[in-house]
């Protein structure tokens, strides 16, 4: 068989291009690909949601590749420790209660637990801002490519539609801050100090509906709520990934 | 349980202080998780070599994640179906002979794969020179933290040892580059025009080992030969990392 | 009737996305939407010819829209007042045989035409490669956004594959450069002293094919050719457009 | 005849230089070469009311020529096809009262019909303050080259004077901005989530006198009036821009 | 003996390693490496006490370096003279009072005396946050590598707890902003203008405990009590570091 | 009276307009306004020469203004001390032979001198190129705004033709160098190390016609010779502008 | 003579040090080089009056270099000609009334006007920060090297005393927005929109003593007072240089 | 006493104008601060020789502050301990041969060392050049102020005399280079691959004289002679600090 170029190009194209359509209206929109995120996604996909996961970035992953302090290991306590079973990550016992695991093998394994979900992902993509029609509620997003940001091009975005909406979007809980930059009747009152043990367990609490439409989960979840920061430790993160994904189920009547 | 900030933060350095000490002397370094590097890690990790996979940015995978022009799609052709197949990647017949598959999904289940066979991965590092003894071979590698140098910074190097060393850094062959630029008996000839069916047929010879203890894998392997510039297809990466994986695990004996 | 989102964005992605795929294969790829770029376009679509014009920057037109030194005027000399008649544009005699026009409205009305004549115009589309098979002549090319590259980041191109290639990128003479430096039988002398009236002269005769399948017009000729430069003055550009539609469609058996 | 380049540099020095002086004193100013702009203008100068456009960038056009995301296609409503037809624009019906053009046919027709009206364009300006005198209106724009400011220098402005200014300027409202900042009596309430159907009906009435001597047209309109923000669809644009044109035909008694 | 480059890596991982770990728990943790944060470290270490200085930059010292616009030479008055001799700094009088040292010399034998003291140096690292559990008082701080925020990079931190805090930070109180920013209850009120006489006086009485656990030391300790700008004069600073190490020992007891 | 905004604007433009057309034909234009440059301008202008000095910055003096490191004050030897007076400026002997001066006033009384000579300035302008017809010899420059290209805009330049040129650019010899990188028959040798007393005393001989219709002085005679670089020193550097004004005059038989 | 090169960088040395020493106490000190402040200190100079000119840029000269937009003309009413009389600065009458001459000539006349009045020039000298002692009066200024900030390095400032200070640093008012921002008594209420013929006229009222041993001239004073912007006309300026220098005269008892 | 900031001021100013004019001849030059520079100072120094210190960097020690990787600990071997205790460095015994000292204390020694044995530091200066005048030897060196070159500012050098010159500047053997660029009889060749071992022995050799007056040392001494590079290991660097004291000192007849 002769290998042809323009098959190659049109393959890419054609595949892509349906998928871009398909999810022009999609159940779930979740923003930001970092562990609690993917957790939902994955979880979301495996009842069967359809869930499109939007990422800023090139890679997955967000800040989780590069451990703590550039020692690529992750911590995740008892609680959670269930999640690394799920989704196949290998880990050890460091003390009682106290797993490590490989922050490159983690990301890995969570990416490809989603993607057998049935997710699908679209990476270099920017959400400008959020669809609010006659309803008060969040009902799409508007959307545009990463790079034309990065390189300070004024290009128009695009827009999709989804029913529900997750903000995964770490500290900066960036779908809640826009929504009240624009006045929408939600208060994102930011991080107060690190204490792991506080911020771990209410964690799961804040993760919730905050505004009709929009759902936060993981580090967004306690920035918004003005919650104690969460250590270097990631069993929060993959449980209250967890809980988003049950209301937003919940929310669909899955 | 109480969580602990200290013990969590332990946890991390303890873990990761092993692996680095272990890993000081090592059978493998694979430098370039893109597609070649990652298959030619797994497959050797498989065969019980003992392996380093060394990543210069924060993510592994390389140009991989963007699929073409930042479709996130990619192609394989007939000949390495298989191996998608080995490593657990779905995809889609597009015509006969091309696959298509997801590009953030190829990544993962990669990377999961290496991650399975017992590859340690060293992300964020990047390679400075290489260390030539007595012998007049690849004996090591002189290793750096990459925000260091994206810093302007002025830090010292370590060194790490291994018997074989993969250039997997595609188009710039960066070790191979360093060897020539320094007067190793080595010429980097540089890619020539894309003509994908030569390009991807090719890539398989090139792949060998060029200088004593360095092999070469993937387009930096096209790019050391003067070969043709490979289209957005991956079959042939895939195929280059699991050739120079048999290469080097014939060198050492296994 | 009521405007919907999501019908909007599909309008946008299903008509873009069928150019797109149309034109991975097309009779003539111009690169660059300088003066003689536009006018080479304009005039093979007149022609019949299907033609696409790639252009890296956002907006269309090139070095025109700012004059000479941001007074925005260009002039015209008495030979290639006809084709500024031809395309619509209107002018004023300044001295016999000088002919002033406004730049903002030449590039808009040269644009116009092409549009008109049918050609597909591919903004922030930057040209990273040729594609060069056994035949030996350039076949097609290696294409990606521009943005991905003003952002630093790494993805992979497409290809589009094309009879003629016209090489319209003016002082840089950019696909001439790049099959130079990869050992193409060719080279590019760059341009000599600014001499207006030798160089609007020789302009014609040196908009040739300069490699199989690539042909040469504007600045570009001039630069290949090591011909001088020329002066704030466009006839020369324009004529040698309108030779390279010439010599295209001669090619094409148009 | 032997071209000369001092005719040439003459000429367009004294050709420009003539508009200048003439713009010195002008019944409009509009500021933004984006559809609204260009719309408004082209119209004023259909009823021949003497109209300068000032652009900040290098070429006209504003964030029209990308499309969306890139794809250079626009979509334009039923209500607003009349003007994509009287300004020579082609489309083709995606579903009924949905009508795409390519977007960079669009920007050009709309520059093409703005120069046939007599619209002259100042492009590489930037708007850096206003003046109001004792009569408590803008009277006039103090206006400097662009890439002085891009550059860093500092190098004073000139003013024009102008009966009419209209802010055409999109989201940033930076002419209202201005006036707002020093305290003129205006409020910019920016704009709201997007809302297509709602954004696109309101911008007609948003369209208006907002401070005497200024009118605001297009996304700054909705910007100002803390409307809703426009889809990518651009019939609004066009029907405000129509509408500036004719509430300042108006009050300038033509 | 032959010398082996694994061995020399390997001492230093070890050896830093063992460094890190013991101080991820400490008595007082020092953020700042200028002269108060030297002075009160050094002669906390004297007494004893488990002491680390955490510095941002590569090289310890701050703004002393380059002592009075690059003139490298400080002044310290009579009163702080003493603290020249006891750190072993040479000086000549300049006038009755006014002693001026190398301010190279200074920098070196102010590092050099903690050394010997005992004090462990964090240089290249960050401090991020600080950590404030149920008791109310800062017991530890969150910390990374300064090269990763200067990469622009995403990387999470680690954190090290501490019995007491000692802000040494200069202008910018950057640990009492921290703690302000979150809502503790402190005020930064920042400098006032500068008066040596009155600025040197009173900083010892700005020395002291500011919030539970965090201590205040040099240019720091003005800034919080917006105490009047010191002039380029050292003594005031010498005399707050070992007030602080005073204020310290005394809370701990020793 | 009642001052006009609109007044002041044309007066600025018609003056300047009317400087340049009527420098678009020039007996002389010299490149670079430092002392050299300055003092050639100045004599020429005495003499009753048209001569337009071009600077590609925004003030006129080059590296004078600074001094010695930031230390304003130069030097004068004995030799060169009547050009001070001549041009009014005062200075101090600081041992027999050494007179020092201040750099600012210097600096000033040179362009103060060229302006009452009746030299026109064109600063914020850049030469890109020089114009070279039929005759072999140096006869235009090809001009642009220096904005355009600290903006990295790309606006085509203006030409002004002239009958000498006088490369006043300092170490980089910069139009020098533009004529050997096109191929003139000229050799740019660049600097040697520095030796203050041969370099003083060489560079009157090195001021010279380079090529037809070029003349270099100051730092750049030096460079282009080869010979040994200058000390912070500038008599030599205003005696070669004397030197240059005199051969300029000469040739056109003033 | 042989010249040496140590004895040139030491009479540089020596004479520059002299000066140093001899203005770190001084009657008054000017910030800002440009028209105002030019036009005071020379004014002052002419007195008798100690007056040291301190500017952060390497040129003297400020915002006038440029003319307006880059054409290199100024314009000035007639209240103010006497004053270009008195700098030597020659000029044309454009119409009754305003006098147009060249940028270039009226900064260079300007300063040497300053220099032949004893004025001393420090140039690349930033003002950090001022000194206010008991007696609540401004009373000396905190200087660094320019370079230092602009490099981004943390390097300690010096200080100058004053009995006067002049704050002639255009829009910003820098001087006087320090005394705002640490809560000195003054406000600064920023320009108002362009009207010159207003402007003009107050300018010379606004131009006072604001703040003990503070006094403002030029836009400045304009800026403090929310006073109308000036256009591109300098009589103001001029005369407002002149008042600056007769109330400090005044205050100083000369 | 009343502290007097300008007493302050002048008392900086006056010492340290002092040492420059003191040092503008000296009988030694070291450039960089490094480990190898700073021992060849000490070690001169102690011999009662005048030298001093030009490091291009606000702080002194160039790449040791760092350890290896940032991990903050040097290695030194057997050979070069008495070096350690002969400049008071504390050190543990990692394995036989193999010390580990920290190096903020080793920089911190060697500096304090070097400042008791009377080396004068000039910190923030770079060496543009070297000064050879008939006698064919480096007698001097071309210096400026770091931030002039680091903020793009064009300010004239000094320069300074020395009968003896060391290059320090360790992997660019900078001053090595400059020769060479110039046609002086050197030529640098550049380390070759990291092989310690041999490195670390063959260093005491290439510490030698390589230009009249020019000695070099440390990894300069290897980069010059073509050898390999150094590994993480300090033990040569000071060993080389020591040869290249000992060579000058015999050079001076010390």
């Amino acid at each position: 068989m002769t290998l042809n170029e323009v098959t190659i190009s049109r393959a890419i194209l054609e595949e892509q291009h349906r998928a871009l359509v398909d999810y022009l209206e999609t159940d779930v929109a979740v923003i930001g690909g970092g562990p609690s995120g993917l957790a939902c996604a994955a979880l979301l996909g495996e009842r069967g949601v359809s869930c499109a996961l939007i990422e800023k970035k090139l890679s997955i992953g967000g800040g989780m590749w590069g451990g703590g302090m550039m020692f690529p290991r992750i911590v995740v306590q008892e609680e959670a420790r269930r999640l690394l079973d799920r989704f196949g990550v290998t880990y050890r016992e460091f003390e009682p209660g106290y797993y490590v695991a490989k922050s490159v093998e983690t990301v890995a394994k969570l990416i490809a637990a989603a993607c057998d979900a049935g997710v699908e992902f679209f990476n270099l993509t920017t959400v400008e801002d959020v669809m609010v029609r006659g309803d008060g509620r969040v009902g799409g997003l508007v959307v545009n490519w990463t790079p034309v940001g990065m390189a300070g091009l004024h290009v128009d975005p695009l827009t999709v539609a989804c029913t529900c909406t997750v903000d995964a979007t770490g500290h900066d809980a960036m779908i809640a801050r826009m929504i009240e930059r624009k006045g929408g009747n939600l208060q994102v009152k930011g991080e107060s100090f690190m204490w792991a043990e506080r911020a771990e367990s209410r964690v799961i609490e804040h993760t919730k509906e905050i505004f009709p439409g929009l759902f936060v989960t993981g580090m967004a979840a306690n920035a918004v709520a003005g919650e104690c920061r969460m250590g270097p430790i990631f069993g929060g993160m993959l449980l209250s990934g967890e809980r988003a994904a049950h209301l937003v189920a919940e929310k669909l009547g899955r």
